[in-house]
């Protein structure tokens, strides 16, 4: 976060202080092979956790499902890039001697890894990735309320500048008992799932089949997209879905439950996952 | 909006009914002039003011600065494209022979509309945009804390389906007193931003000197970018801003409101427009 200075004004009073925003920087992620290199996106994000949102955004392509295949992960270091923009690009270097097809680069050479976009008017091309639908083993991780209502408060706990700034958005990763196990923040929603899921990957932890995945905001059809990638089965939000993710978790059988919040929540999608006491 | 059967489980109880939620799809937009032809952006967005859309989203790249370029805007209408389809990609045709230049556009194909993404490492590439620093009249528009007060209730008197949902974002004009002026709404904060806009160029009123946008989120970038290209002096949100964000108005002397709500805000920038009770 970055100190700044205020004016502050409430109700017919008012003062100068220092207050706290959210740090927003764009950032490249590229990937490189043997001689070839692409740009797969640029991304405004909070920087921290720079390698882990690229590996993320990667497997959230489907370009790389675990570690085996990263080389490394580097900052630029072009002497002629002024050393200020050097931590913007990031690139992510594969073994072997050349890039492995992406079948969505064209989609992001047209969009962006941080919003939701998609360049089909249907669920198609999700098709060809590499969690067809069924993927996802039904009925597991068995979830029951009394650890749902848990999250919210553990995600927030775990949000340290969030408190201070209201300005940034968190994804967290729990166990099926609602333990938190990891949480990754960004001004981008769908930047704090990368982050989390490129730790995930770089830990070796994918596919996270025994796991929640607790967002802060509303869920869109990309943190869903994202999240099957990973392949969490269960997916939380203390706000609302859209459309396109409500359909995207009942074709993929991932449970999708939204607005949970002081001991609420509305489920939208379920494959005999949440355990409620009446059954 | 859509109505989707839900589970909604509170405490200890559980009943099924049916829940609304915000529609999001997605929707190309392209330019097209003479024989030239180009899309500019894939955004997921909320069906519904997708012409005010496509025009704000040009206007905010700096592509046009009012209603005169415009020779027509269309869905798609080719029988080769499924019908349900056609109505995710809108063309705007400009007059004259030859596209202009676009500066932006290498950047949108790396990028989004919809997210706050930028190509550069500093905020150099908006000096070459239409709205240069000192574009923006220093102390006008005026605005008194009892007419911001009033903006964040009005903003939401006016989101008919936000409080059925909680999934959709708004974007506000209102007058320097306070008075709405125009509203829309979206799944993508950015978008509910370009239809706004698109709104008024459409409508002949760029730039919006006179005005104040209200958001129902945060502001990051590319919503303060945005609201630079057309003309807007003063921006607020319910919520904080980004680094970013407040480095841009600063520069472009934009004045820049966070945490407007329970008659209390923070001044982040501005140019002698906020005009409190003590000088």
């Amino acid at each position: 976060m970055e100190r700044v200075r205020v004016r502050a004004v409430a109700d017919t009073a008012e003062r100068d202080r220092r207050d706290a925003v959210a740090v927003e920087e764009p950032m490249e992620i590229r990937v490189a092979c043997g001689g070839e290199r692409r740009t797969l996106a640029i991304t405004m994000r909070t920087p921290g956790a720079d390698f882990e949102l690229a590996a993320g955004f990667l497997a959230g392509e489907g370009v790389i499902a675990g570690p085996e295949r990263i080389q490394g992960i580097s900052y630029c270091d072009d002497p002629d890039v002024p050393a200020s923009a050097r931590f913007n690009t990031v690139t992510v270097r594969l073994r072997g001697e050349r890039l492995p097809e992406m079948p969505g680069l064209d989609r992001h050479f047209l969009t962006s890894s941080a919003c939701g976009v998609c360049g089909t008017a249907s669920l198609d091309a999700l098709r060809e990735r590499p969690f067809p639908p069924g993927a996802l083993p039904p009925e597991h991780p068995a979830v029951r309320p009394e650890a749902l209502y848990e999250l919210p408060g553990r995600l927030r706990e775990a949000q340290g500048i969030f408190g201070k700034t209201g300005g940034l958005h968190a994804a967290g990763l729990f166990t099926a008992d609602g333990e938190p196990v990891a949480v990754r923040e960004d001004v981008g929603r769908h930047n704090a799932v990368d982050k989390l899921v490129g730790w995930a990957l770089l830990d070796g932890r994918l596919p996270l089949r025994d796991h929640v995945l607790m967002v802060s905001g509303r869920t869109s059809y990309e943190i869903t997209q994202k999240a099957l990638a990973a392949g969490v089965g269960v997916v939380c939000a203390v706000s609302a879905p859209s459309s396109l993710a409500v359909d995207l978790a009942r074709e993929f059988g991932m449970t999708l439950i939204g607005f949970l919040r002081d001991r609420r929540f509305n489920i939208y999608a379920d494959s005999g996952r949440v355990r409620t006491t009446t059954p």
